[in-house]
């Protein structure tokens, strides 16, 4: 069970502004972004998404997803994740989530207060992932009034675990829920990501798999904020304008959040962040994989490294490097890269670590 | 995993007005309540609980429960519980409830729709009881915004395995809830079942554990219709009408739920049934448990006999016994002795059993 | 604006168990229904409406609708309202009711709190009803976001001023409804009154209307709890059983709701009663009219009468005849026969308003 | 009846980046926010409002509500309004708001959905205000459980007319709310614009005037996005922060909402914009209204003018100058300035309907 990823903060000499390992959500926007910003920072736009800029970005979605999909752009991941499962269920329905996702253990209870349903924690591989049988064990008491109906499968790619499940995987969970009449959600927060370390493309990891709706992190990815859900299904898109206002996730001036996605998507500058921040977390993984004391505990692919020390190296370690305690049992500690973490912070991380291990 | 109790609907034979060990609530009205029910119906009487039989009962509820408690007077389990929810909770907490719990499993999303909270599914031991070490498993952390935070642990007495928790255990886990600042609410459906079973007082096994709120349930102990929330705590107790009214649970004619309820509790009327009820499942088990082929699969206390046994015995035993499958891989099998199971039943049941496993 | 209609509940010699004009759910239970109760407590019967009572008179709904209706039995007023909107409604909608309407004033929030919707007041006219101007002047905004967006009208039969729709009226707001895509619900918590007293039969006033939802009301008229909720729209029909558990009113011993229907609805017996009830509240404007100081405010067909008279006879009239301030500032009152209201009551009450009338 | 404002989005000349009179939401961002924005991204920051920035505008708060006010940054306005709703109700209550409000007409369901409260639409005066007359005559019914409790009272500052409610008025209001145990809520969506016209100071019109609770726009003033809840009342800050995840307006990069608001209160840079604003509508009411043709509905001291002119002139104004009709039946037409608004535009918008008047 994840216990706690607050460890850190009782360190008395944290210095709030330093680069540390902590979260992707502690780096700040890409370049190409603020200048995309700044650009779009001009006269008069019609507001509520009825501007050019969102115009011309949905239109790129299309391209980008090979699919005629509809784009609606939202605040930040909880917002995104509701605004979906809001739009795919009724209220007597339940979502069935991997037991470690986000939208089980970080978004309060923002889900059930918006949809009224049931989130149901399906049980993990060792991997960080849901398989097939697993979901396939909660779909039970089909059309009995007394249970909360089974309608949507969330998958977190990249997962809670930085892991990120193949292509194949993916498409064996589509095949199961049109197989029973379930939608098919994708928690993308750190989609970009998961896309970079299966070198696929876009369209192969979304449209091709059989989603039916996605929740598209920007924030993480080097926005200033905004998340786009993404819907595939036509007869999700009905009633989808309606839901996102109502879910207060509708901006005032979209052009901000829309000409942040312009930028991302254009010349594939997505890749070249998270490609970046993939590759320091193997170089992280690499370098202290052999440090002794030190376990790895999930394969690394994506921008995040899962790895057992004792506990003792926390304090020293946090003067300079701020991480979180995943789970405080057994000192599981996540490492996450983004996109501004450079080769010589890696570095100098493995060699302060290696320097406990010694003393 | 209980995958399903509607194991026998689809058995051709079954004769609907049957006598049958499916549940304690195919059984009907208590004489003796029959009795209050009509009498209860003279003249005028002022509506929505200002009755003289409310107040009536109202007060004696008081006595029996040994304390200043507040009574209300509801429709069945579900609005019990949900009601009971509602009042003890902000819309950002979680429950905690056994992964069993009927609140988990048969109430739809009525809990989360109307209380906008998260439940929490905890796992039992192997007697179907929640304990205060897998309780405090779930007690993490606290004050974080991101997290549901917990505010009500929630026992059912009688379990849905029909068994019973030890006043001893009951305490220790109400003990934990003042320590950790949660409500302590108990889902009674078969309250009375335990009561009996563990031959203590009402009082002991409510109050005096250091329940806050109590789903009394009048149905299953052979009411017509009709449940209470019992309110031990005074600062729940404040609003708590409110939410009477707003659960839609509120009667119109309230009188005729409290003039069953008074019944009940006059002249330890609930004792006299429950006791016998539990009794028939106690010679159910000892008549069947050395037929082999039969397992018993949990101790047997009140008023339900859970076993595994061949699942090709399922289809002639139903011709004449209609019970439940409770776990369709193992069939594992409930049966549910009533008010007026006799004597005859139990032992009839036992020989065509018994002539099954010969056969 | 209604102020109040708890009046009276502030006199100290209020009798409680005396007969009243209050309301008509202060009466008990109509003799041939408690026998279909005691009759119906026979052996065990299938729970959650799987019986043969509950099938039986499913049955006969379809019989006396003259329709292919589907019936949900449940347990009251509030509950019957709130289910039909549940039914019909996605949580971005809004419902248009009558701005004295019972849904608006005396269900609490449940009707928000359980659908997520707006509830808009529609003005009336004079006689207490909506017409289809005012509900048109409410159609606008059509497919506009940020508006809630208008799913059902809603109308009650007879009105919260115990007036009567006539069946024309009816027809219009029904046509209105299908012209703009909106649902067509009916209070009919006093259904059988209005049916009585436009001289029609049931199929008249409700399938041949257009109606789409009935909440049919069992407690005022003589049952002992249980309303229905009638489903005329078959896609309404659908997900409506997960809508009936999930709104905590589906009773685990439905028999016992379904019965009472089965004798309300069989020889007429509905008819025998209402027109008693009706043709007492006939009496009672006819016998008080008259007499100098009171002022009948509303046309009379069913079983209430509302008039002002000065305030200072409340208290006198209350220590024998309780009836509900309705508007206290200018002391309009309601005056409602129930089954059992006799002819010596209302002659007594007028009596005696005669005579305060001439101190 | 405000019957729409959507009206010019059918002209089909109408050029997208045009500037306009539309919204002040259509303006831009202030170039000192994008300077601060720009300054704001350096290096990493502790997510979710654990940041030095979010620290040091807490406090910056503080001082210029001469108070210890609770400030909680979200993205947009109708997150802030359900926020403050969600933080100062339980389910059972109701909110008294203008029957023009915002939340009432432009949020779509979602008070509704997320706090399960009644929205009750007050009367408003020839000023587009409520009264304490027209508030207490919807104080009734206390303590009655069928009636939804009312529990805040909120005013829009500038109202929906773009008029000003005095200090006196909004302490009055005040008083009423402190009397009858109710919360005191400000739409502030346009509050720096209503500071600016009255010529007080932030504190005089927030917390002197006894307010609980204030959405206090930041879009509107020239933010890219973000607005704030600022809470008064100590009992409410309590649970304030799960109440802020909960409502999914907690944004993971904190700093780029609160080095915004740093920049609009430094310098009063709010006063320097919205005087602006202020100023070009007063200037543009007294340049039209003595064309003939056209009446002004409402006084002028904000940022909008509101008149009404032959519905013929809409077409060929909206060529050049686009705005929103309020009322289509009157053809009623709301013109707002915002911060970027020229004299040019407004002197040009005056010749060219002069022009339509002439001819």
């Amino acid at each position: 069970m994840k216990k706690t990823h607050r460890g850190f903060t009782t360190v008395s000499l944290f210095y709030i502004r330093m680069k540390s390992f902590a979260s992707d959500n502690y780096a700040g926007v890409l370049p190409e972004i603020m200048d995309a910003l700044n650009s779009a920072n001009e006269a008069h736009a019609r507001s509520y998404g009825a501007d050019d800029i969102t115009t011309r970005t949905s239109k790129l979605f299309k391209e980008v997803f090979g699919a005629d999909v509809q784009v609606h752009f939202v605040f930040n991941g909880t917002g995104a994740n509701v605004l979906s499962m809001g739009a795919a269920t009724q209220s007597f329905n339940s979502v069935l989530c991997a037991e470690t996702s986000h939208m089980y253990w970080d978004e309060s209870t923002a889900p059930e207060t918006f949809t009224g349903c049931r989130f149901i924690p399906v049980t993990i591989n060792e991997h960080g992932k849901l398989t097939p049988e697993q979901i396939k064990q909660r779909l039970i008491r089909k059309g009995d009034m007394h249970f909360a109906q089974p309608k949507i499968v969330s998958v977190t790619q990249t997962t809670e675990y930085a892991t990120v499940y193949t292509l194949d995987e993916l498409r064996q969970i589509g095949q199961l829920t049109k197989e029973n009449g379930l939608y098919y959600h994708m928690d993308g927060a750190r989609f970009f990501n998961a896309v970079s370390a299966l070198g696929c493309s876009i369209k192969e990891m979304s449209t091709d798999v059989g989603l039916d709706l996605l929740s598209l992190g920007g924030t993480k990815a080097g926005m200033m904020f905004g998340e786009a859900v993404v819907v595939f299904n036509p007869e999700l898109a009905k009633y989808m304008h309606y839901k996102h206002k109502q879910s207060m996730q509708l901006a005032s001036k979209t052009r901000f959040i829309a000409a942040q996605f312009e930028a991302l998507l254009s010349n594939d500058l997505w890749k070249k962040y998270t490609t970046h921040a993939n590759s320091m977390a193997t170089l992280l993984s690499d370098s202290i994989k052999d440090i002794p004391g030190v376990n790895l505990t999930k394969p690394v692919s994506a921008n995040g490294v899962f790895a057992i020390h004792p506990e003792s190296w926390n304090e020293p370690m946090w003067q300079h490097y701020p991480y979180y305690v995943w789970d405080e049992h057994t000192n599981e500690v996540r490492l996450m890269c983004s996109w501004d973490t450079t080769e010589e912070e890696v570095r100098a991380f493995a060699e302060a670590m290696k320097k406990l291990s010694i003393s």
